[in-house]
């Protein structure tokens, strides 16, 4: 089949080209005219024959929302308008709803795999209707890995349950993360322990705790023994975020998600104002030590604490 | 080789199959005469021939203790006891001196797999000296998967270190158990999910969160659909505990992994004497409604909070 | 002065008997007449001479909201609004935009004090212009303690910065709570401890963790030894979600806060879903004994765990 | 009544001053002759009329066993040990037992509040026999506040049972002190909050939240606005991780003052080694931009997430 591609990034270009080799016809536009296979979302659109299909897979958030909007005025009753990126699943009954104006229709698919994907394929959580679905089936299809569709293909439910789904998916991947994380650090801290790398990827076979995430950080270790080369700032991309929004919201506990979270918040502090108010705190009781800005003991530790 | 084998337990029972399937000697002892192949630990030390290997695989503590004992007294220069239980870290530099004592090694093997095991392989974290662990390793070799041996077999270092590691492996599979069991309940509060199994199915392949745990949550909920047929009452069985306590020691901040473990201990308790703390305090202060234990309204709620 | 006062539920009918005894004038109005002074809002605000000043003390939310509108079409220019309810701060500028179009004024003042506050004195956070908050200054000086005006009153910042501070405070609280809680079970739970009411009682003078909140923990467990009374379901009044949903907003780690909040959750569940997927997820694995629903056991334990 | 008190140090000197001021003769002994009233343990003990009462106010751990190991061998049958230090409650035992042998007491106390206690009092809370205490008790009553010495003074249960309040207070106090410090934080990020110590200093009288730790808080910030001259790094003298300990042994969730513990061990990591582990996860799977040691950015965002 025909497909339009919008968002020709890391992830978009990997999929284009994982598309083509699958048999597909790809138009991709990408703003950028070195990567891109048109130079307008016209060109792209008028270079489709109707019925259209036309992914997304640009930023979230603002660039998401122009871009439907324009395709909205472009596209036609029965074109499709599949949104890949990782919008905020409550942007995406909006986007269907002003589509549908033109009778077009609209499918939400939360994507993951990274760029990994390009060779193994990707794991695919969709929403939307069950004809919309059917239609871009055929790119599912190429974009998923080879084995049974039901083990990285889902139609999670109507417009806005794959990003929901996805949004749940990365969530869960900050717990992964961080389990392994404290592990490796509790692993790095023991003496007894002569060889961090080679423990983790002797956990990569036969063992409980093996998975794709575990053969990744024994892939970093590799290549960097003691991850030197890797500062500790970690960034977040919302999906946390969301998730433990969305906990809130359904009042489900999520110690786990949401610790990942702050330490990741933590990591990217140069100093913790709560800790300093700690800090202060003991000083004022206790008259314990604490160390100053400019790294000077001030203050005398009392013998016992408060 | 030969090997003997005490403790013919679920785990121990799977592990003489698997080493005799590969084409290994093995001697089992257990307290239950219908498991075991010899009614006594001398028989099993006298129908093995010097210089012997003998497998423990019994509970933890006083019977690992009590075992290694009679050993000592039972076994000679040059042979090795391998503790291939759940022990802790801790005890197995005693066991080691008193071995040592009468010229009998010791290695201590951190054994993952579960059930499966028997069938996939396991994997192995030891500890001990070069030449123990040579000697052993056609059983190391028998236990894993058909693999590379550094995919699930690593010598962490001396003795204590397999045990520390397997320690480690367990707290990180009370996070990563979490981390799903979070996501899992997330998706099940969502009315927008209306395929939670197939959603967390379609995981299983592709995306970033893919594991063999995540298959046996798929696998556990297409056996029984929303676990109607489990309760939340979660046990744990030390290695979690031992974790928080290595991470206080070693200031490792474990947030992850302890939130895990203080969930299992809330879902044992009928009720949590520290809300019921919360609860008073809040109708002290606000006349909030509390529910009382006989589940009525007490109090009145305030319009303002306090 | 004088003061409209909407609203006479708990914290609003001490709040009128205060600032009566203070010596100022207090129209009441109430759905319910048996409380109320008048018997609507266009009696409540003819029977106010210019320029008015009148405080909400209603339930957050649509309630509020709707009532703002009716004064939006009721007072004059010069008028002024208060509104003392636990408001979202992000409600405070539309209210503020809303009645400023009729040259009417805006305060949003956080309340905190419970019932004591009636006797004690409320806890004032204010936020709004500088002339409408020394408008009301008289009230607020008789809703506070008598002490130094700067102990229990502030002047946060612009209109929203009274409710921000209201919902900031509410947050520390369920900390705060969480703290003295989790205490009180470990008390609870060591066979040392003897008296565990008359232990949090010795803690109520001279320690580092005195404070109110302790000596209403004290209170409520000489009223109800052990707290037999209680149930352990605590519900949440909105606040707590709102400053985690703030710490997330700002990157700022909010372990304690978000656990003290995520407990009253657990709380609520009759099972909780996350653990009966731990539970399924160590019975695949493992073969550990779960409780199933019916309170059996099912499968075997394992001897070491997987 | 006599007191012998060894250990001088800041807490220990206030405590003789206090004491003295009450009436009562103590005779003081620590290893730097400029603060000791004495030159040794012998002297202090031969200044003594029997039945003798000597307080320890020394470190916990080896100093405070020496020092009992020592007073075993110089006291007599009659003479009563108080320790007043932070030992963990398991040295309790020990230390009775020993001294038991010589037929002297033991009391084991803890004392809290800080540099402040000499002014205000102490809070007292007390394991050891009831004849044992009430030998003591006019020291007690010298040392907690005037008021009703129910309020400052608990016999808590038999020898050790003191030091576990104690180490409960403590691990309450970590708990009390983050939840303010995270409030603080959050205040200190919202631009709508233009007086973060106002906004403090106004929760001290009236509020849910007010307490002395409050109080301290904002004499910290009056006195060094901003803590600009403090660092965030932040010590623990024990009882934190004690406590979390003991709520791993009685299996209570202790959620919040183990996110309180944990938060200052990252406070003191210069780099978190788990957080590199979760950065060079997210560079692995996703291409996500990483800061590496050197502060440059390495690999390139892909567009959506992984």
């Amino acid at each position: 089949m025909q497909l339009g591609l919008v968002g020709l990034g890391k992830m978009g270009a990997n999929m284009r080209t994982r598309i083509r080799a699958a048999g597909h016809e790809v138009i991709g536009y990408d703003p950028r005219p070195e990567v891109a296979d048109v130079d307008s979302l016209e060109s792209l659109v008028s270079g489709l024959d109707a019925p259209r299909v036309v992914w997304l897979m640009v930023p979230a958030g603002d660039i998401t929302r122009s871009t439907v909007s324009a395709l909205a005025e472009l596209l036609s009753e029965g074109d499709i308008v599949v949104d890949g990126g990782n919008s905020h699943y409550s942007d995406d009954s909006p986007h269907a709803d002003l589509l549908g104006v033109h009778g077009v229709g609209f499918v939400d698919c939360g994507v993951s795999g990274g760029v990994w994907g390009l060779e193994n394929g990707y794991g695919l959580m969709v929403g939307g209707s069950a004809d919309d679905v059917a239609t871009v089936m055929p790119v599912f299809d190429a974009l998923r890995p080879s084995g049974a569709r039901e083990d990285s293909f889902v139609h999670v439910g109507p417009v806005g349950a794959g990003h929901y789904a996805k949004m749940v998916h990365n969530g869960v991947e900050y717990g992964l993360m961080h389990a392994y994380a404290e592990g490796y650090e509790l692993l790095e801290a023991e003496p007894l322990i002569e060889d961090v790398t080679g423990t983790l990827r002797a956990w990569t076979e036969g063992t409980v705790v093996r998975s794709w995430l575990l053969e990744l950080l024994v892939r970093a270790l590799e290549a960097d023994p003691g991850l030197a080369q890797i500062s500790d700032y970690t960034t977040d991309s919302g999906e946390g975020r969301w998730t433990v929004e969305e906990a809130i919201k359904h009042a489900v506990p999520a110690n786990v998600i949401s610790a990942a979270l702050f330490a990741r918040f933590a990591s990217r502090q140069d100093e913790s104002p709560a800790l300093k108010a700690v800090s202060a705190l003991r000083n004022q009781f206790g008259g314990h030590a604490v160390i100053d800005a400019a790294g000077q003991s001030v203050g005398e530790t009392s013998t016992p604490d408060a």
